[in-house]
């Protein structure tokens, strides 16, 4: 199977929007859609299941945090209860709008925090994974992490992400800003051509860590987000 | 066809709640869940849902307006199109919940002022056709008014309602207070066998006006909905 | 006194923003703050009242309806009471941050479908006019409306307003779009030279109504908002 | 100085309440406020400003977390600069309300998980203590945390509080369940006479610690609030 990429869109919140969206769709192979929870409301989430789908491109859900001001990305102490409830009431919303669009659901990936989260506790991973089993889909997530034993263990689908455009520390963990910075694409490529060629990323402190995935991520809430998402299609094709 | 018994449930709000529930569901037949935009939030919908398939309840959905300080009662100027994806978004979301329990939608109920609204406008209660259609189940409403006739209309199954708790205008039409105010339970019964006896129900000016209904409705956010609930219950069972 | 530019700002919502509150600050007199209700949150409040503290800007409220998916610009049926604790609700909130920053409240301008709402209802603007009164400050609005008469009956100052970048009905009411478009600077500055020069508006259909204000606004939630306030500024200046 | 009696109250949000406020505020020195965040609506808060008012108690602001659902109760990790940022909004707030009823604002007791954080992370209580500081009044909080040393620390008033309706850990610190249950109004008794004759708590494993407190809570949203207030304030007055 060839890497994939993939880009969380979707991401407006009312007249507010990233302008993104548009331009990436063409060059992703799937797009993980805000839930209305961090992002998204719900004719804007319509809008993008539609042109996702006119597009031809993947469409999985992008459950996040109940927290539109900190865009999801402000972790929350939640019971595991919790966090099966509210992404698969984010989910089933989803489903909503594939099923008037006539697209399938592809597959899972939470968002921001709520991805850290469900990745170092295994219980919220299990969660998700109600929901995944429900659905009978894969959920995206770091390879090495509760995200990957616990689908494992649950007879989940699981699909490794690499991340261009996030700082890894030397555990391997992401570095998760809360405001949206530039990636330079040249760095991004750079990154992608790593990865590609010799499984690995450069960590913060600029030691290298073996990395395995299946798809490379490229979030759409940076304002040079179509840049980096192009120069990354270039380096997947020429691989 | 006997008349059936109606509640709207599941409209709590994280600790809040009106306390009421578990008393009216051996009582009544089908159950209104809120989706939360008015009231009711993932934990409490999900709960509510598995109280009601084991009650064996029909369970519809309640959407609501995104407003849940006016519980759904101040009425918004909306947009077809955002009344349509308002009201997908949360019955998907509730079908998340039937899924994961094993029941199956049985009716949409719009709640509140979107009750009202889609009465009145024709688009907009087209509007909610497109989501009944896309589940293929009924909508609940008020005989007489675009409800039915939209819904006949678009060829979507319609249930029509009587009140037995709120006051009917001259012009048939009802009296949604913000605020929910206890009815007498004899006012209630009295008005039960009324409208199932001689389909008749008293205006606030003391006029009676022809009522044709399949379902009375008891709400359950007023302090005595069990109280009511109780004594309607008797008397559609006598009648 | 000569007119003065004034602009409603801080109107970001998280990570999202509109981006032109920085170039806008140099070019107004008065900046209308979000509040936090249609948009505008802690963080992003206090540091657009240190930026316009900053420049000097004479700081006014901006309180909206409690719609931010809607940006305040969705009808809602209010009683006066709401009207009256909602926008005392937001003022106050603005007014912590004024005085951390040492600025004083300058007015206080209702957002959106506020503004309507109360251009039209005098009960509403009294409401407005309570909170005025409480601050001791002026309410900008449209001449003629009930923004003006209310005022004037109360003893509330009142800063007359000509907008350069909506259409005016033949009635000279507003045509507020629930999207922003951008408006040619050229046409923006023909307007305000119009205005200005004239005391005329070319309304909808063509025809000219003789229009009386003390401020222009130019909207922050354009794409081109700094270019129609650039032009504005100069066209001001130059009268 | 005697010990005092305080609550939180004007927790309602929109219809739903928890209705021990009206009983609640004859028997109490203090009623700590919602502001909108965790509970509280516009209206809501108005009229609970109003009736403290008018029975004489002291009010103070109860600041919460951004999450209604949650009750304020689930822990959110936040930025010092956030937790000013929507302390200062919601005391800000609420001071709107005290000038329109004419009384002043005499203290800020943060809610729910909000309290616990800034009593473990002295940033967060500074940021606390800087909205105190613009105010000119003291924090209430648990004596030996960071509550008591960063409000001495800062020269910010600080009142130490005991809760009967609590329990406590071995080492202090509360044990702050998500829902409320009911605690008998005997042990609440027993507890209030135990701190206040020998200065004692005893904690979940039996173990007796000693206890240092000017006021004592009970919290208004348990279903026996109003008798567990009523028999503390007997044990204060016979203290």
């Amino acid at each position: 199977m060839p890497v994939s990429l993939n880009s969380d869109m979707g991401e407006s919140f009312g007249i507010h929007s990233f302008g993104n969206d548009d331009a990436l769709l063409p060059l992703v192979d799937a797009a993980n859609i805000a839930c209305g929870f961090h992002a998204g409301d719900p004719v804007g989430i319509h809008q993008t299941v539609a042109k996702a789908a006119a597009a031809g491109v993947a469409v999985g859900a992008h459950p996040g945090l109940p927290d539109a001001v900190g865009f999801g990305r402000r972790e929350m102490k939640l019971y595991p209860e919790e966090v099966r409830d509210l992404v698969l009431y984010q989910v089933a919303a989803l489903k909503g709008y594939l099923d008037a669009e006539g697209v399938p659901l592809r597959h899972i990936k939470p968002h921001g925090s709520l991805y850290g989260m469900v990745a170092r506790d295994s219980e919220l991973m299990n969660a998700v994974c109600d929901v995944a089993v429900q659905y009978g889909v894969p959920v995206y997530g770091m390879a090495g992490t509760a995200h990957e034993y616990v689908a494992v263990e649950r007879g989940v689908g699981f699909v490794a992400e690499f991340y261009v455009d996030l700082g890894y520390r030397a555990d391997g963990s992401l570095v998760i800003a809360r405001r949206p910075h530039a990636t330079p694409p040249s760095l991004a490529a750079d990154r992608a051509r790593l990865a590609l060629a010799d499984g690995l990323v450069e960590t913060d402190s600029g030691k290298r860590l073996p990395v395995r995935f299946d798809s490379i991520c490229v979030h759409s809430d940076t304002p040079n987000a179509v840049d980096v998402a192009t120069v990354v299609r270039q380096v997947i094709n020429s691989a």
